[in-house]
C-alpha cells in the first residue's frame, strides 16, 4: 500500500510536470505561419523535454515494481529526484527561448545530470534497503540492474554534453538527443528478468 | 497493476490538460459586460476542447478495458497520444485569439488530426500485443473495434476543414464541432459487446 | 472499478481546479504590507471559491457512493459539472478584481448557478440509471436525497445574489457566503442514512 | 475506500503545490549567467519550500495511516490543511522576489504557522474520532504522537522567525530551515511503533 502511494504520487508530479511544460508554449502574438515559426525552438525543446520524462516515468515504473518496502531514504531519494524533474520545465523554457545560446544549453544538460544523479540515488536507497532487510544477502533490484552502464553513459554524455555547449549548443542538443534514444527503449534489463521471473 | 498504473497516468495527464486550458481565459481588464463579451471566441474555443478531451478520456477508458499486459510499445503509442493532446490548449488558445484567421483555425485541425492518428496507433498496438500473446489467433479489441469508420471519417474531416479554413475558418468550426457530435456518443460497438460478453 | 475511476478523475479535476485558482494570487511588486493588503478582495473571493470546491468535492464524494453503475449519461453529466467547476478560477479571479463592479458578481454567481444546475443533472442522471436498472423499482440514491431542499434552495439565492449584485455587490457576497454556510455541513441525509443502512 | 480518496485526493492537491510553485520561476530575459544567478533567492525559496511540501507529505502519510473511519471534521480539518499549503506558493514567491525585506520573510512564516496550525487540527480532529468510535477508551494516534513536543516547537519557531524578521530577514530565514531541519527525520515516533505494533 506504501508503495503504492509512492508510486501515485510520482506519478501524479510526473503527470504535473509534463503537462505545464507546455504553458511555456505561449501562442505568438499575431496570427500568421511566419510567428508561429518562431516558435519552432521552444517547441522541439519542449518535444525532447517530453520524451525525457516519459523515459523517466516509464524507468521509474520498472525501478520500483521491484520494491516491497519504502523507508525514509527511498522516500527523500524519490522526493530529490521529482524536484530535478520539476526543475526541467524551467531550463527547457530557458533553452527554447535562447536556442543560440551556450549558457541555457549547458543548464539544461546540468538538469538532466541532476535528475540522473538523483536517479542513481534512488537506485542506491532501494538496494540498500532490501539488502539492509535479507541481512545483507540479497537486493533484487542489484541483480537485475547489474553494472548500470546506460546510466553511467548518460551521465558521462550530459557532462560532456554541458562541456561542448560552450563551442556550440547544437552539439549540446545532439549529444542530449542521442541519450533520449539510448533510453527511449524501456529498461529491457529489469522488464525481461522480470518475466523470467514469472515464467 | 501495470494497467492501472497507465490508466492513472493517463487520467491525471488528461485531467491537467482540461484544467489547465481554462488558464488561458484570463479575466478581462475592465469589469463591463462588453470586456467580457470579448472573450466569447476563447471560451467557444475552451468547450469546444474541453468536450474533445472528454471524449478522448471517456474512449480511452474503454479501448484500456480491452487491454490486459502493457508492453513498451503501448507505453510510448498511449505518451504520443498524451503528447498531442497536451498541444491542444495550446492550439485553442492561438485559435480563440485570432477567430477570423484562418492558419490558427488549421492549426487546431492538425493537433485534433494528431491526436487522431496517434489514438489509431495506440490501437494497433494493443491489437498487436493481443495477437503477439495468442500467437496471432486472437485479439479482443480488434473483434470490438472491426472496420474503424468513425476513425477513418474523423481524420477524413480534421483535413478537410484545416483546408476549408483558408477558404473561411468558419467552414472548419463546423466540421470540427461535427466530428464532436459524431464522438459524443461512446463507442457503443466496444461497450455494447463487453456488455454482452458479460451476460 | 469503472466507479473508481470516475472518482479518481473527478478528484484529480477538483484538485487542480481548487490548486490553480491560488495562481490567481500574483505576489505584489512591492515587498510593503500595503502593497498585500491590496490583495484582500482576491484573497477573500479564493476562500470563499475554495470553500465551494470543497463542498462540492465532499457532495460529490457521497453522491458516488450510492453509485454501482457507470453510463455515458452519468459519465458526460459528471463532466459537465467539472466544466462548471473549471469556469470557477476564472470568475473568481475577475470578481476578485473588481469586488465593487456588479457584473463579476453577477457572473460569479452565475457560475455557481450553472454548477450547481449541473449538480442537479447528475443526481437526476444516476437516479435514472438506478431506476432503468432496477426495473423502475428503486433507487438508493433517490430515497436518500428526497426533495432536495437545500439544492433548490441554493438555486434560488445564486439567482437572488446574481441579481441584487446590481444593487449593491456586497449584497451578493453576502448570499453566496450563506449558501456556503448552508453547504458546510456535509449532506446528513446521505451519509446518515448510508451509516444506518450499514448498521 | 474513503481514507484512499482522502489520501488521493491529499496526494493530487499536494503535487499540484509543489509542481506549480516552479511555475513561479521564470527564466531570466536574457541568456547570461550573470541575469540567470538573479533568480538565486527564488531558486533557494523554491528549495525550501519544496522540503516543507515534502515533510509535509511524508507526515500526512504517517497519520492517514493510523486511521481507519474519516468523518465531517477529518474531511474539512484535511481541507483545511490544505488551503493553507496552497498559499505556501503565494508567500514563496514574495518572499524569493524581495529576499531583503521582512514582510515577506514574515509572511512566509505565517503561512507556515498556519499550516502547522491546521496540522495540529487535523490531528486532534482524528484523535477526537478515534476516542468517539472506541467510547471514550482508545485513540491510536493519540498513544502515538505523544506530546507532540516537535510540533509545538516547530509553531514557537515559526511565530520567532516571523518576529526576527524584522530585524532581519536572515534571521528567520535561518530559523525556517531549522525547522525543516528538525522534520526533515520523518516521525519516528509513529513509524517505529507502527512497526512494533506490526513485529
Amino acid at each position: 500500500m506504501t508503495r503504492n502511494r509512492l508510486e501515485a504520487f510520482s506519478d501524479g508530479v510526473i503527470a504535473i510536470i509534463i503537462t505545464i511544460m507546455v504553458l511555456e508554449l505561449r501562442p505568438p502574438a499575431g496570427s500568421s505561419w511566419h510567428e508561429l515559426g518562431a516558435l519552432t525552438p521552444k517547441f522541439l525543446a519542449y518535444v525532447l523535454s517530453y520524451i525525457y520524462l516519459g523515459i523517466y516515468w516509464n524507468n521509474h515504473h520498472h525501478l520500483l515494481h521491484t520494491v516491497e518496502r519504502i523507508d525514509g531514504a527511498i522516500m527523500w531519494a524519490n522526493l530529490h529526484l521529482l524536484f530535478w524533474l520539476s526543475v526541467v520545465p524551467f531550463t527547457t523554457a530557458w533553452m527554447g527561448t535562447h536556442p543560440r545560446a551556450p549558457e541555457p544549453a549547458a543548464l539544461y544538460g546540468f538538469s538532466l545530470l541532476m535528475a540522473a544523479i538523483a536517479y542513481t540515488i534512488l537506485v542506491r536507497a532501494i538496494i540498500a534497503e532490501q539488502l539492509h532487510f535479507s541481512g545483507g544477502r540479497h537486493s533484487k533490484l542489484r541483480d537485475l540492474i547489474g553494472g548500470d552502464v546506460k546510466g553511467i553513459v548518460s551521465i558521462a554524455i550530459y557532462v560532456t554534453g554541458g562541456a561542448l555547449a560552450f563551442v556550440t549548443p547544437w552539439l549540446a542538443y545532439a549529444l542530449f538527443a542521442a541519450v533520449a534514444v539510448i533510453w527511449l527503449v524501456p529498461d529491457r534489463r529489469i522488464s525481461r528478468r522480470l518475466d523470467d521471473g514469472k515464467s
